[in-house]
């Protein structure tokens, strides 16, 4: 039932336990459910009660700590044996009396876990500073470091399979896209593209269904289209106005996702030429996307290309992308922007986003892409243009 | 645009302020994306980087600060004073060399608000131990407070057009739980089914839309019903094999959830009698849920009722539920459980969800309630039973 094979798993704890010892890390505690399923497989809707997989050269394998009614998920979908996976009792879940770090705590000091240097994920979604504190109440005797990103790093460069679920992930994009541009009509209702776009992203292809990905659909419109993180309402799509559709496709939770702008009618001449100067530089950023580059290389390509047409973006223009949960499909590693001086590998993958956002109005483009030998391979096949409807 | 008059707001504020006064806290940094909404309406997919409502009596009006690109969605969708919405630099987000805790702090002290006793959403989502502590650094003499779930406590009993909101989400719910049922039909994909309901939850009535939900869809079936919070796959329904569909409906954030089992062909007899004693639980659930009653009183009546045929659950059979965004529908203040002493008064609302997890199969039916004066009120109007379909 698993997506990979279990040595792929391996591969990856092995990877993770070499930079754990690179930092004199002694047991790891992630809590980030992109890094639990990275590593074990786990796969549940569950992250919204405190759950960890405990790593350590101590443990012959690794400790999955969930909540007590989540355990057989654990035993369905991770390849762990049934003795390493751990379910808390209840009465830890969201009580003021207790919490269930003070039981990750009790169980790290039975396996004699408690006298080491402890990584924790310090940044991390669902990892609360009352979780922390438990932790360290519970544990006095450890040496705590941040080890904030260490297993996303780990997962910046794809293997063969996941970038294939990434492709499988772009052949229902494709369809979300085009599903999407038609649905944005005048007189329909936002909630019912969205529901039409929920549709295509989950039933998939005829081959492979889809999974929910990381993001809701976005689809500002109007003079929503100045900021990108509004969803859907009632109200009708208008002629005369622009829509953004942000939107996403997943399978076995590695995301492929893509932003296009549709404008009902003719649009105004600045729309028009902005979209131009973001299509070029795209081209530009993806021309300078080739191993070896810097992600500030690519922005820097990106960025010069506008700046010759007057047009300034003062966020980044992309990042790092593959296997996420909610509510991020980037994977805080890599961001295409000035400063980071993180170099492109052939299988890291990347969600290029040229959004410009005015005063009332905006644009998104952008173009998800793998880094090969030869340079960047979007993995989509979509005409990259302002999709104008007349 | 907005869901709610700014007088109704205003009054969330001053409830709001009024518990903050009674715990000496001068200012209270909201970090809960649904306690950002509830205090401003501030509604975007946005908080996967770090935003905060800080409401303080020294300030006139509430500051929102989120992330540059978003100040213009604070504009479109909350009642604030432009001037009272702050978008910080790009260059903070997820960024390795500083937080974006680091700027509210600066903003903070700017605003002579950084010698206060200052109460924070200790264990809310998205709030991390690194953002506690570039706050603490940033803030030096700052008094800190644990002020997680004061606002959640001034949601848990709703105002006339909350309960309305949650009406329509009923409605919705019942579509989408008949689409569902129809949908698990032998030989079926998983996903199918799931793209189905994303289409009913998100499309609505004709009269109103759906909005998107704080869990997504949950259909573990066959052996996946030993445990409730696995998604779907690509495979097929199976004749023989039950299906736990746990779902849901919301209106401008305000959910109605709803569980129900269906079984594909003649249920073996434990899991009918199963059936039979969690329908008793859950309407002696229902009927002891009057004013007065408190949340283990109402447990305590679904327990003595199961506890008669011998079935015993572990686990808490209710929560608190409303507005709220992704990862959980729960409000984390009531649970339905031993030593919750909370007393239910009319217009709080709760999901008593009967999930009966056994080795390998399993069973939940829930009902989504206002407590009425009169006692429990379903929101909606659904068959209460285990649905075969032979």
């Amino acid at each position: 039932m698993l997506p990979f094979e279990t040595s792929e798993y391996l591969e990856r704890i092995a990877k993770t336990k070499k930079r754990m010892a690179e930092r004199g890390i002694e047991v790891l505690l992630v809590v980030d459910p992109a890094n639990m399923n990275y590593l074990t497989g786990y796969n549940g809707w569950s992250f919204y009660t405190p759950q960890v997989i405990v790593l350590s050269e101590a443990l012959a394998e690794p400790l999955c700590i969930v909540r007590g009614m989540d355990a057989n998920g654990a035993k369905v979908t991770t390849f762990l044996k049934h003795e390493n996976i751990i379910g808390y009792p209840d009465h830890y879940v969201q009580s003021p009396d207790r919490h269930a770090m003070d039981y990750v705590a009790d169980l790290l000091q039975q396996r004699r876990l408690d006298k080491k240097r402890i990584g924790l994920e310090m940044d991390a979604y669902y990892f609360t500073p009352l979780a922390y504190e438990a932790l360290k109440r519970g544990l006095p005797d450890a040496a705590w470091v941040d080890a904030n990103l260490l297993v996303n790093w780990v997962r910046a460069v794809k293997s063969p399979r996941e970038i294939e679920y990434m492709s499988q992930a772009a052949r229902i994009m494709e369809r979300v896209m085009r599903v999407a541009i038609d649905a944005v009509e005048p007189g329909q209702r936002q909630c019912d593209a969205a529901a039409k776009i929920y549709h295509a992203e989950t039933a998939g292809t005829a081959a492979f269904g889809g999974d929910y990905t990381a993001f809701v659909p976005m689809l500002p419109t109007g003079v929503g289209t100045s900021t990108p993180h509004l969803t859907w309402s009632d109200a009708k799509f208008a002629k005369g106005e622009p829509t953004i559709l942000e939107l996403g496709a997943a399978r076995h939770r590695y995301h492929c996702p893509m932003a296009r702008t549709v404008f009902l009618g003719k649009p105004p001449q600045k729309l028009a030429d902005t979209a131009s100067v973001v299509l070029d530089g795209i081209a530009a950023g993806l021309d300078a996307a080739k191993p070896g580059a810097t992600c500030e290389d690519v922005e820097g390509a990106w960025r010069r290309t506008i700046a010759k047409h007057g047009i300034l973006k003062d966020s980044r223009v992309g990042y790092s992308t593959g296997l996420n949960y909610p509510p991020d499909w980037g994977e805080h590693t890599m961001s295409l922007r000035p400063g980071d001086k993180s170099m492109l590998e052939p299988n890291m993958t990347f969600h290029l986003i040229a959004g410009i956002w005015m005063d009332d109005w905006g644009i998104e483009i952008s173009e998800c892409f793998q880094v090969t030998p030869r340079g960047a391979a979007p993995f989509c096949n979509m005409p990259r243009a302002l999709s104008v409807k007349p």
